[in-house]
């Protein structure tokens, strides 16, 4: 065919083998090129990239002025956690916080390939990718198995022990604090809200998932239709409740037959239904749960005002909307707020995105269900009223939060410190978890720490000493890698020097924060057929969630005065533990 | 709360309840505007529109203009279909044509919400109508059971039993030709196609499905892994096969195991194994199953030939991915291009849609499926090499086809006539389908053939005799339906007059091709992420995709001199069958 001859001249580069061994190990190409092998040889397919070249190198003319433009990510951090004056102008003038919001939702999410295109069963695009629900996408695709190490090139041809990576760096001694102060309602936040998309469906394997990919509110209203119902009363349109000492919790399973994940000769007492299977197991998940379900029947209450025609169904699936976009917004302006420590106040508002190349769809990532195990951020023993709970008499107890009632409970969690995240701080009842976590990723052919880096516009690191930002563990982590290019994805978010104002490493960041932002924006709810007032119920419901917050969630869900609700523990004051921190890693 | 009257008064007019009915049964809102209730009363949401006030019939400044430059519908299709010279040169100049065709994509697919609002269950929007896969989405809501009439407002309150519309207006007596020429081969293309996607699961009801919601050749692959991989060889990429005639044939299902729906006693020798269990009983069918099967192993042998290092699963996957790309870019260049009777020759390029807000997903909506029931098209004789086979003798033996060769048998599907889409000319056999159809339309409770033409831009038809174009079926109507805002979907779009030079009316066309386009466009495949040659084996494959006609695809996989391919009849002249069917409908 004569246009093959011209095609191979203007578009293919070969280059020759190095080893015998498939030429794309060596992840040869830049900027996201992509790899195509061509016999021995291989080139890169720059296509719709802003870069060209052998190796999609050379950046476009537009693309270098915009990267000579491009301030850079840490000058961006520092200057988003410091100059408070100046964020408070920004946060008070409509105009300039919306240019900078719009400006965080499109660079964020813009990283994350939408429709997705990687699972882990093939190292190359496929039809499956897309069309295929049943399993976690894949943003960096599977290191071929051909390949001379688990990792391409670099590093040993096996890799180390999960179990002593483990034992070198992850188990916890002593509690490390957490140094910005952060409280133990963030960890069981951050638990609660991703239990709703990370459901991974170990027994066919750890790329499968059972999930809606996004953010569906199933923790509240369960995974399926027989779930939901069966939560349900059908009265008002709210979901069944019991009352004691005068609060609102949820039913017994004897009430609503729902799946929970209770031990067998749990008391019949003890068992209530939620919408999550794991949410009767820790009370710290257990008072979110009820915390949504209050709201739900408060929302219920103000729409049946407003809309005294409505019947039950009706009121129910437009309380679910008002609960999915409360979520959001909560997640956005409470939680995420915290945990970038910004001097910004982040704003969730979809018209920012109206009438871009935005694509409302969401595919939930397994390098983002690897990344959100945050485990050392959760404390051993947790302090309700004066009384110590080890996570031991903890678990399965959710009659705990009813014992201490609401106001009591989260006022403690909000009083008591989480934990560091980062190295020797996972404590002993999730070390099996991160062990697996570890396997798992091996399992899959997680590429490394550094082709993260470079996937997620950063540069990659260049010494174990870099990484860790100390001496001591930084030639461990070498004995065990060999190269600072193999190390594992997990192992290189934990190991990370924390970054200057934060509660993680630069990776974390970089990489969540797409991840986060794209998942949340995408969301139905967020485009311009849905987010209207109608939705909602009108305004009135429209408002609900356009005003809604973390504290008003307990606060106008619990009697009386309200308690402490907070992200933050009160006595934290700046620098209060980084000695004791430097300390116990030996900085 | 204070905000609550401000927005009252802002926001919403209160109107008078009607009747004591649910005032949104009339569908008071223009322009898209939701109506919600408030009480007895009723206001309009217009928001995220370009109208406003009270029903949202005040169009923006900015809308104003572009209505006032906007030619009507009919000058536009007046304007494609004629003035051959100067969509001559619309053709010819690269620059011209792809800005006619990214007006084209965008106008269409600007009308289909996305992500998708409704479902069958609920009259307003729902977290569900996003996230559950396993119901048709609807691009209308049904309405309120509650309404006076099952229209609305409008027509009768019981519908006329569906038998009676269809033996009045449906019936063939004689047959009656396309008159645009259009050939067998088209009906059988349009329902080969669209079955990959039109998959109703009716033992759950007639809204729920079982497909991918779009363009995702299982009809070629398979529903499931389990049918792909009994039909995979596992060799080369390839798809099993058999020679007969020293031609390439699908393999029996005792060689590959796949769910055909085979009735009980048909000859095992005549199994053959599918990835449609419906490709088996029609031979149009069969033969179209049959020529993607060898597509697809011409495709792997280029593609082997291009990677000897390839293994089988990367040669299936990549051919399955050409042949994705292929089948578009024939649907719309072949089959789209014959449908729409336009002298401007329609374009795939994917790449004319980067960087628009446009939304690479999609939804198989309920009103799409019910428009595509074409079965008018089909004769009720087919001519084969001379051989005459009624549908009784042509279905459940698609041995026919290989009996006399591929060749013979396109060739003959060429020179064949279908019927044309229009009152009575539904052949006996598929009477009871369209029976139920209408019944299903009910069922759901369908919004009128009017209110859908007003969805799509359309203005509402004022009169029976509008619709029909001539009186005696006008009248017949009137007596069925009492007030023309109470017609029908399915009815009206099979009833309404053709539009000149065109196979449909003018709704057919105003509501299909929106769909269409967004189902086509909206596939990963042409998103950025995936539109480039490396996700098509290099260049080689790329253009594989990029130069595929339904001629190449036929003429490619036949050997020695290649047959008529045509969607049109060769011996066609110009309203050669006005007169026979203005006499058969009585014009």
């Amino acid at each position: 065919m004569w246009w093959r001859a011209v095609l191979l001249v203007s578009f293919i580069a070969p280059a020759l083998v190095s080893g015998g061994h498939n030429p794309c190990c060596s992840y040869p190409c830049e900027n996201n090129g992509v790899c195509m092998t061509q016999g021995g040889n291989y080139y890169c397919d720059c296509a719709n990239l802003d870069f060209y070249g052998k190796h999609c190198e050379i950046p476009t003319f537009m693309k270098k002025i915009k990267l000579f433009l491009k301030p850079s990510q840490s000058t961006l951090h520092n200057l988003l956690t410091s100059k408070k004056w100046l964020w408070n102008i920004v946060n008070s003038v409509p105009f300039l916080a919306n240019a900078v919001m719009k400006k965080v939702y499109t660079m964020r999410s813009d990283m994350i390939d939408s429709p997705p295109t990687y699972t882990s069963e093939h190292e190359y695009i496929t039809v499956d990718a897309n069309f295929n629900y049943s399993v976690y996408t894949r943003t960096l695709p599977p290191v071929p198995k051909e390949c001379p190490t688990p990792m391409g090139v670099w590093g040993k041809k096996v890799l180390p022990p999960a179990e002593d990576i483990v034992k070198a760096f992850f188990i916890r001694k002593e509690f490390i604090p957490e140094p910005l102060g952060t409280s133990a309602l963030f960890p069981y936040f951050a638990q609660h809200f991703t239990h709703m998309f990370f459901k991974t469906d170990l027994k066919k394997g750890p790329q499968f998932q059972w999930g809606g990919h996004g953010v569906d509110v199933s923790h509240v209203y369960g995974k399926d239709r027989d779930s939901e119902n069966n939560l349900r009363s059908f009265k008002d349109g709210k979901l069944k409740f019991q009352i004691i000492d005068g609060e609102e919790w949820p039913p017994l399973t004897s009430e609503a037959d729902v799946p929970m994940g209770y031990p067998k000769g749990m008391e019949k007492t003890k068992q209530f239904a939620l919408g999550h299977s794991f949410f009767g197991l820790l009370p710290g998940l257990f008072m979110y749960g009820t915390i949504w379900l209050r709201e739900h029947n408060r929302v219920c209450d103000i729409l049946k005002k407003e809309h005294p025609e409505w019947n039950d169904e009706r009121l129910f699936q437009t309380a679910k909307l008002v609960i999915l976009g409360e979520t959001i917004k909560i997640v956005i302006e409470d939680y995420v707020k915290h945990l970038s420590n910004y001097n910004y106040d982040l704003i969730f508002n979809p018209e920012l995105l109206f009438g871009e190349p935005f694509q409302y769809q969401n595919r939930i990532a397994l390098e983002f269900n690897h990344l959100y195990h945050w485990h050392p951020l959760m404390p051993d023993e947790i302090n309700i009223s004066g009384t110590m709970y080890n996570l031991k008499e903890f678990m399965f107890h959710p009659e705990l939060v009813v014992k201490h009632g609401m106001r009591n409970f989260v006022d403690s969690l909000s009083k008591q410190r989480a934990g560091l995240f980062g190295p020797r701080n996972h404590g002993p009842v999730t070390i099996p978890v991160v062990t697996e976590l570890i396997k798992h990723g091996r399992t899959l052919r997680l590429q490394s720490f550094n082709q993260y880096r470079k996937r997620f516009d950063m540069e990659p690191i260049k010494s174990f000493e870099e990484l860790t930002g100390e001496k001591k563990m930084a030639k461990q982590l070498e004995d065990f890698y060999g190269d600072v290019n193999a190390v594992e994805f997990y192992v290189g978010l934990i190991m990370e020097k924390r970054r200057h104002n934060s509660m993680f490493g630069d990776s974390l960041v970089q990489i969540g924060a797409p991840y986060s932002v794209k998942g949340l924006m995408a969301n139905p709810i967020c485009s311009p057929k849905y987010w209207k007032p109608s939705t909602f119920g009108g305004e009135v419901g429209f408002n609900i969630v356009k005003t809604s917050s973390l504290k008003k969630l307990f606060c106008e869900n619990i009697k009386g005065e309200c308690p402490l609700v907070s992200f933050r523990v009160p006595d934290y004051v700046e620098g209060d533990v980084t000695e004791f921190i430097n300390q116990k890693l030996e900085l």
